[in-house]
């Protein structure tokens, strides 16, 4: 039993782009030579979420849809008052996704369904790079 | 310490069918002879969805509805034109609920509130055959 | 390789507090000894929440608004006829967010961002006691 981390780094495109991160954490559990157990995938920031998609140009058009519809982008945030900010909606969205996700590892490959992969959800309002943490625990 | 891992299998009814698992998890808790860690219950697909919720029959109807008014069946998905496909709903569902649950194993029992089952929620169209994967971590 | 589990107790204010336990949990992984590793933070009960979110006061007020939009109060919920309750939207709302959230542990710090906390969302409609339960997994 061991357990094992890394960092993924990405460059995110602005507000709503997802980015598919499923093979860079293969590649971790790849280094970790841990084949049985599970890893935390985990956003440090309150603006960015970790989810699974469907990976196709549609979806990536439809999830910022309903996150628009769910947080919208030009209503009032009392958060704008705090720091004269104009991402209330993002951390709000942030939070109702969460930062984290887990996954099963087993004979060596991270566990997703052939049309559903890892992404990170970028939600603040410009491109921003990340730091997407992966933590491995198994053997 | 060790990993156990198992598959549950269900059929599903279709669309926001909502299935109480807990039983089947406490199960393979149970066959893993590890009393103390933390299981991750990971759906592979992208149009179902892992949480708790208190399993009577009101609020099998009540969060459906919500889903419904989050990202409503009858409106347009971009999804639709990349497969002609008709559940550009359900991924969008899914990636918002998430695929994943993480829950403490404590002296051999899944816990959970009296109140709180765990479920798999299916938010595809149709009936489906559904393989949900237990991974625990312990000892 | 080791378990370690531990109990936050907190007391809320009632519907839509926000309770930022991020010190409780670091002090869990200081008494565990374990530094490398994962921590799943679980509420047993099906009306709060765990996730993270920028712990201001702005947000503190823009969180519950937005659930206010996403799970109406005062709409109809069959949850009300079972059990002649008024908290059908605190479930609905506790089961789209989820009950437990999993973290990275290094070098003996719950990893999150500066303008990041976790915390606990009471959903239901009164003051309640809640034990936060804390799993970590590690070495």
């Amino acid at each position: 039993m061991g357990v094992f981390h890394d960092e993924i780094t990405i460059h995110t495109e602005g507000e709503t782009d997802i980015v598919d991160i499923t093979s860079d954490i293969q590649k971790t559990v790849n280094k970790s030579n841990l084949t049985e157990g599970i890893a935390c995938i985990f956003i440090s920031g309150s603006t960015g979420a970790i989810t699974t998609i469907e990976y196709e140009p549609g979806l990536m058009r439809d999830l910022p849809r309903a996150l628009e519809k769910i947080a919208p982008k030009n209503i009032h945030y009392d958060h704008h008052e705090t720091w004269h900010d104009d991402n209330g909606h993002s951390h709000v969205r942030a939070s109702l996704m969460g930062p984290s996700l887990t996954v099963p590892i087993r004979d060596g490959k991270v566990v997703h369904g052939t049309w559903q992969q890892i992404v990170f959800v970028e939600l603040d309002t410009r491109p921003r790079t990340r730091n997407i943490l992966v933590q491995i625990v198994g053997e």
